[in-house]
């Protein structure tokens, strides 16, 4: 057991983010990432559609043979954790809005949380269910910011372009309410973390959701006494539906180092 | 035949921009407007991919009975006429490539003409395929603006945020040549016709590949005698392959009309 991946599901190359953040805090952790390319933005599809897809994407991982599998897709996080846990169980399945919800609380001094996502994912109101739960007396001020994923995948982390939109999106959710906490509910906006963090000033806190899940999934590693015996570094794979091209280039920006298209398997969902 | 409505495909809302061009020079003709919302974009798709894709949607059209066929996805457009034609011959296959790159190489007198559109489109070289086979002295500057998508989909048609981002596309390309005609090779492009004006400025004539379409459609219809006999106005049906709701609420902003998540049948490809 110690010595298998852990998966990491994605609709396609933002989870690659989280996989960043994986690999820094575990580095002696193998993983198995799935991209699901050929059918992605998974915000704008129908949660039955997402459940689907999130299964079979579990199914490829599984038959490889993972030992925790994490979900770094916001839109299958919110509405494909309890399908996957009956499917899989007892394999843990950590997935990025419970763990960006849970640090938001802990961080949050005000109570006043912002979340900024796809649309997708704040039409879908998941992180706001999420912070209430664990602290019913919050204020969730969530903003779609469709455009940072374009802003991301177009590696446009901190340009004039993107100070501007980031001025647009976050300026009138701040003057709202005194938010102290802003939530990066969507795996793309972390590499505008620059941008944002400019626009949203130093008395705001900023959440990651790629680095709270990789604190969470380090915690249930140890707990569980599943962490890798190995002392070298651990191997990396990824697979996507569709592009192995496109993967491997934009998937870099993401990653923050080289993935070349040789090291994508494409697989048929 | 004359009766039968005219079939328009595109791999989402873009070619509601088409549909809106369409009937506006044929208001007495009827329309099936299928959006494969299920699997766009087709950009980042392989080219086996698109053309599998365009021969199921065009199946659905066909079954409804159509009298002529619009690819209004460049994409699709660009890789997909040749088996379309030949799986639906003698259905007219019109494709909006062939229309926008047509009507540049007639209205460009320096020969440089500019293409933007996707990243897909841009790296396929469609247009300048077409527009070399017409024109062979041309130079064709082609530029990605994929930000220029998202901009679309976000209603956000001519705001700084959108200026800047021609500005950042559009500079650098007018700077490299005397480009005199610029081709909105997407069909999201049209709805931010008023900023990528401004910035390319009066010398430079835009190209709208959804107006060259119809004039296209609108010939052929002629030529065969199979324009509409009705003196009503036509019936328009939307088929979209997932998401109704958001097909209406986004689409509407393309079509320039109301569109009601009641009038959009979801079909499974």
């Amino acid at each position: 057991m110690h010595n298998l991946p852990i998966g990491v599901f994605d609709s396609g190359i933002g989870g690659l983010t989280v996989l960043r953040a994986l690999r820094q805090a575990l580095p002696r952790e193998s993983f198995l990432y799935l991209g699901d390319t050929a059918r992605l933005p998974y915000g704008t599809k129908t949660p039955a559609s997402v459940v689907r897809y999130a299964l079979q994407s579990t199914a490829v991982l599984c038959q490889q043979g993972i030992k925790l599998l994490v979900v770094a897709c916001n839109t299958a996080s919110a509405v494909a954790l309890p399908s996957l846990r009956a499917a899989y169980a007892p394999l843990p399945v950590i997935g990025v809005v419970e763990s960006g919800a849970k640090a938001a609380c802990m961080v949050s001094r005000s109570g006043h949380i912002g979340v900024i996502g796809t649309e997708g994912t704040v039409r879908g109101g998941s992180y706001e269910r999420e912070i209430i739960a664990r602290r019913p007396s919050a204020q969730v001020h969530a903003q779609a910011c469709q455009l940072f994923v374009a802003l991301a995948e177009e590696g446009w982390f901190d340009t004039p372009v993107t100070r501007a939109t980031a001025e647009a999106y976050l300026r009138p959710l701040l003057s709202r309410a005194p938010v102290d906490t802003l939530v990066l509910g969507c795996t793309h906006f972390p590499v505008l973390r620059e941008a944002i963090a400019a626009v949203a000033g130093p008395g705001v806190t900023l959440v990651d959701s790629a680095q709270t899940v990789a604190q969470h999934v380090v915690h249930i590693l140890e707990n569980q006494g599943f962490a890798a015996m190995e002392s070298k570094e651990g191997d990396l794979v990824f697979f996507a539906t569709e592009g192995p091209e496109r993967f491997a280039r934009v998937g870099s920006l993401f990653f923050g180092a080289t993935i070349r298209p040789e090291d994508v398997t494409l697989v048929d969902l």
